[in-house]
């Protein structure tokens, strides 16, 4: 099938493109709302996107014609967030932190969640989450409708029996997230892994000159 | 662990970042060099981040000390890119294409891939690949060595068999591509899938007057 993007609807571009980038890492983003109470809400048009310096990234279309949503607001106010990943087990709690409360009501006090105060913001991190990712606001960069906000890494929590005895390395297939697929409530588990072995050199793809 | 980014060593902070935001989808980049080979390359540190307009955004590091990785040298020159999305059985030629073969050498020649024409970029797809999202050139932020390169997708190519019968939904299910884990050549699939149902209503989670 053939599509030009422009002469779709908006609802069917999007369940084509998030049916098809996939599958898409979730940032479960916690953020202070004014009152000091936390915000909690996940977005899976995310990623890391650079290294020096630690970078992510995400985007958020508009909650309402002009109105950002509220993760992105309190991030352009406070200028810090903490981006969890989140395991299968805390899938339904991800999706239950997307419903649509109303501004300032704290999805995290509303699911029963607790907290554990953060080392380098304010915004505190999920006790749940098994990984967590300080970040401090960069910029933002408006295209059309959607707005992209970048964070750079400050500080990182991961659980501990994700590591090897050196305490730096990832155990391979130790860390278990989910994806995000098409569609309300589809999720991926990263369960199924396999290993094609290091880079090869370009000598052993290249035809030699019996070929 | 807790770790503060700042203190750790480039290839240790890559490691942790790659190994704790996963899954990633891989954009499979084909973009046309200077002599009009086709040049490809994989990069996960990539996603949808907008749809209104649909906006799509890669991380490139240098190749080198102040040398672009030759996808952005050519996106840049042309201001066009197709990103394709692999199947767990095109693993090994993602893989492959990512050796570090000379500028203006084709991957998709050394891999004896066959392309196709777009409809919309001079930039042809892979004949193999069963998703493809031909994409202009908008932007591109930096942020200390790293780039991210913004692009518009004008047009889409999807596999037949992908869609129920209206030709425009997805079946659920259906697409299998490739995510990207931590460490050279490690992956995972979508293959485990599982559905928690719509969003719930706020006030189906807040505690009610008798809570």
């Amino acid at each position: 099938m053939k599509f030009a993007l422009d002469d779709l609807d908006s609802s069917v571009r999007y369940r084509l493109l998030t049916g098809l980038v996939v599958p898409r890492p979730v940032a479960w983003i916690a953020t202070l709302n004014e009152s000091g109470s936390v915000n909690l809400a996940p977005y899976s048009f995310f990623n890391v996107l650079g290294n020096d310096p630690p970078i992510v990234a995400f985007g958020a279309s508009e909650k309402a014609p002009g109105v950002r949503k509220d993760t992105a607001t309190n991030i352009l106010r406070t200028r810090e967030f903490v981006v969890h990943l989140a395991t299968p087990e805390q899938a339904r709690l991800v999706q239950n932190s997307a419903a649509k409360f109303p501004y300032g009501a704290s999805e995290v006090e509303a699911l029963g969640l607790r907290t554990v105060a953060s080392e380098t913001v304010q915004v505190p991190r999920l006790e749940v989450a098994r990984i967590a990712l300080e970040c401090t606001y960069e910029t933002t960069v408006t295209i059309g409708e959607s707005e992209v906000h970048f964070g750079r890494v400050r500080h990182l929590y991961a659980a501990d029996d994700y590591f090897e005895a050196d305490g730096r390395s990832l155990r391979p297939g130790s860390v278990r997230t989910i994806g995000r697929l098409q569609g309300p409530g589809w999720y991926c588990t990263t369960s199924e892994q396999f290993n094609l072995g290091p880079m090869p050199r370009p000598d052993a793809l290249l035809p030699g000159p019996s070929d």
